[in-house]
C-alpha cells in the first residue's frame, strides 16, 4: 500500500507509559527516538503533557509532563524530519502548559477525549491551534460510543475546529474489521476536511488487522508503536506496518534493530502483549483496567474466574 | 457470528507436533482433548498419520503416526462428540496404514498438498473416501501458487473427488485480508459442491483476522488451535475464534482452563508465537523454517542480518 497521504506516528513511549507509569530512562528514549527517525516515520509522540499543578510529579515519571528541557535532552544532535508530538488528556493539563508553538520543540498536540467530553476537546484544540501547533481529537473508547451521540460530536468537530485529523482510538483491542469499516464511513460522513485516524489495541491480535482495514477504508493517520508496546495487550505493531506500506521514505532495520536491543530487555522487566485477561476484556468491550489489575495478583492465569465476572449473572 | 454450517476444527496436536517433533505426552493430549470436546467443537486432528516404512518412528513422536491403539488410549472414557480427524502427507503415507473406517476411530482424513502434487492428493482423498472417511484437500502455500495451476486443481478437485471442503492454507503467514477475499472468491467459481476451508498462520498477527475475513466470505471448515500453537509464529487462536462465533454450542471456558493448566509450562518448553523472525518470513512470502532453524542459534535475535539474507541483492 503507498498512499503518499498516509502519515505515520509512533507511540511507543507515549502509550508505552501506561504501563510503567512513564518512568522511561532517557537512553531508552532516545533510542527509540533515533530508530524512529532513521525509520522515515513522520512522527512520534513522546508522552503526555499534564499539569504539575494537577498531577503530583512523585507519581508519575517524566514523560507524563513532557517537559521542553528534558524533550531537548533526547533529541539534541540527533538528525531528524520526523515531527514531535505529546498528548493531552481532558482535565489533566492547563491551558498554561502549552506554550507558544515557535517556543516549544513540540510539533503537534494531540487531544485524547470521550465523546461525552467533546465540547472540552474542543476547546482544548483550538487553544493548541491557535498558538501554531499541528492539532488532531483522539476519540476513545470508540467501541462503547453510541451512534447519535458521535456523529454529533463529529459534525462538532468538523464545524468548530482546524484539527488535522479525528482519530479512531479502539482502547478496549474490541472492533472487528467490519465495525471498523462502518466507523470510518461514519467519520467521513462528517468529515469533509479533515483526515481520519486509527489508532488500535491488540487485545484480541486483531491490532494490525484493523489499523490495515482502517487504511483500505482511507485513514490517514496510523498510529503504532515497537514491538507492539502499549497498555496491556499493546498496540499496532510499527514493524508490521512499516512491512506493509509500500512508500519507500519507510526503512524497517532502525525498528528491527532496536526492538532486538532495548525491546527483548524491556519486555523482561515489563509486561505486553496478548495475554488471556486481555482477550476476555476485548471480547466484552470493556476497560482492560480489570485485566491489569488481574495481572498484578496470584491468581493472574485464573482466567475461568477472571471471565465469570463479566457474565450477565454478576451484572444484574 | 452465527452460522450453523460453520465447522471449526482443532488442530493443536497436528500443528503442535511440527515444533516438537510430535512428542507429545499422552497426558498432554487427554487434557486437550477433553477441552475440546467439552467446548463443543465439531473436529480434533491428533496428529500425522504417516507410514512407518517411509518415516523413522526414532525421530518422531507418536502424534507423527497415530496409530489406533494410541488415539483409543487417549479417548477411552472421554464424552465426547468431536469427530477425529488425522492429517496425511503425500508420500509419507502408504495405502495400508489407511484402515477402512469401520475399522478405526478416525472420522475424517485430510489430505495436505502443494498444488504441483494436485494429482497425488486427489488419489489419495479418493481412497479415504473409498474406506469411508470424510475428507477435505488441504492445499499449503497457498501465497506461492501460480493462478493458472491454482485454479486447474480446483477445478479436477471440483470434478473427481468427493471431499468435504478445500482448505485455504496460508503455510507462511503472508496474506492479507485482501488476499484471502481474493482467494475465497477464487476457490468459490471452481468448487460448487464442496466447502471452502480457512487455516491461517500468525507470523504477521493475521492468522486471527485472515480467519475472520475468510469466515465472512464464506468459508465453512475453519481451523484453530488452543493459545495459538502451531509451527513458528503458530496459527489463528481457538480461543479468539470461539469468542467471535456465536453459536450456542460452543463453550471457551475448557479451552481458557487447559491454557492455564497445560499451554502456559508447555509455552516455557516450546517456543511458538509473534517473533520477528517469523514476521520478517511472513512479510517476504517465505517458508518460516529458516526463521526456525535461526531462532535455534545464539543469532535468534540477530534481526537485520536474517532480514538482509531476504534482500533482492542476496539473491540475484
Amino acid at each position: 500500500m503507498f498512499r503518499e497521504d498516509i502519515k505515520v506516528l509512533d507511540c511507543t513511549v507515549r502509550d508505552g507509559g501506561l504501563i510503567n507509569d512513564h518512568y522511561f530512562e532517557d537512553n531508552f528514549v532516545k533510542n527509540v527516538f533515533k530508530a524512529v527517525c532513521a525509520s522515515g516515520v513522520d512522527y512520534m509522540e513522546i508522552g503526555y503533557r499534564a499539569s504539575k499543578n494537577l498531577l503530583s510529579p512523585d507519581k508519575f515519571g517524566k514523560w507524563k509532563f513532557c517537559e521542553e528541557d528534558h524533550i531537548k535532552r533526547i533529541i539534541d544532535g540527533v538528525e531528524s524530519n520526523t515531527k514531535l508530538s505529546v498528548m493531552v488528556d481532558i482535565g489533566r493539563v492547563e491551558k498554561d502548559d502549552i506554550l507558544p508553538c515557535e517556543d516549544s520543540v513540540v510539533d503537534m498536540i494531540r487531544v485524547a477525549t470521550y465523546v461525552k467530553d467533546i465540547d472540552k476537546a474542543i476547546d482544548l484544540a483550538n487553544e493548541a491551534h491557535n498558538k501554531g501547533y499541528e492539532t488532531t481529537i483522539n476519540i476513545m473508547a470508540i467501541s462503547r460510543a453510541i451512534d447519535s451521540e458521535l456523529e454529533e460530536a463529529l459534525a462538532q468537530i468538523e464545524e468548530e475546529t482546524k484539527v488535522l485529523a479525528v482519530y479512531i482510538v479502539d482502547s478496549f483491542g474490541a472492533l472487528y474489521s467490519e465495525s471498523v469499516q462502518k466507523l470510518v464511513n461514519r467519520y467521513k460522513k462528517f468529515l469533509k476536511t479533515k483526515e481520519i485516524g486509527m489508532h488500535a489495541h491488540n487485545n484480541q491480535q486483531l491490532g494490525y488487522a484493523n489499523t490495515i482495514q482502517g487504511i483500505i477504508e482511507g485513514c490517514n493517520y496510523i498510529d503504532g508503536t515497537i514491538y507492539g508496546i502499549g497498555r496491556a495487550a499493546g498496540n499496532c505493531p510499527l514493524e508490521l506496518l512499516i512491512g506493509f506500506l509500500k512508500n519507500p521514505k519507510f526503512n524497517i532495520k532502525p525498528i528491527l534493530e532496536v526492538i532486538a536491543s532495548d525491546f527483548l530487555p524491556m519486555r523482561d522487566k515489563i509486561e505486553w502483549g496478548y495475554l488471556i485477561p486481555y482477550a476476555i476484556t476485548g471480547m466484552f468491550n470493556e476497560h482492560p483496567r480489570s485485566a491489569m489489575a488481574l495481572r498484578k495478583t496470584s491468581d493472574k492465569d485464573n482466567y475461568t474466574e477472571f471471565y465469570n465476572s463479566f457474565s450477565p449473572t454478576e451484572v444484574e
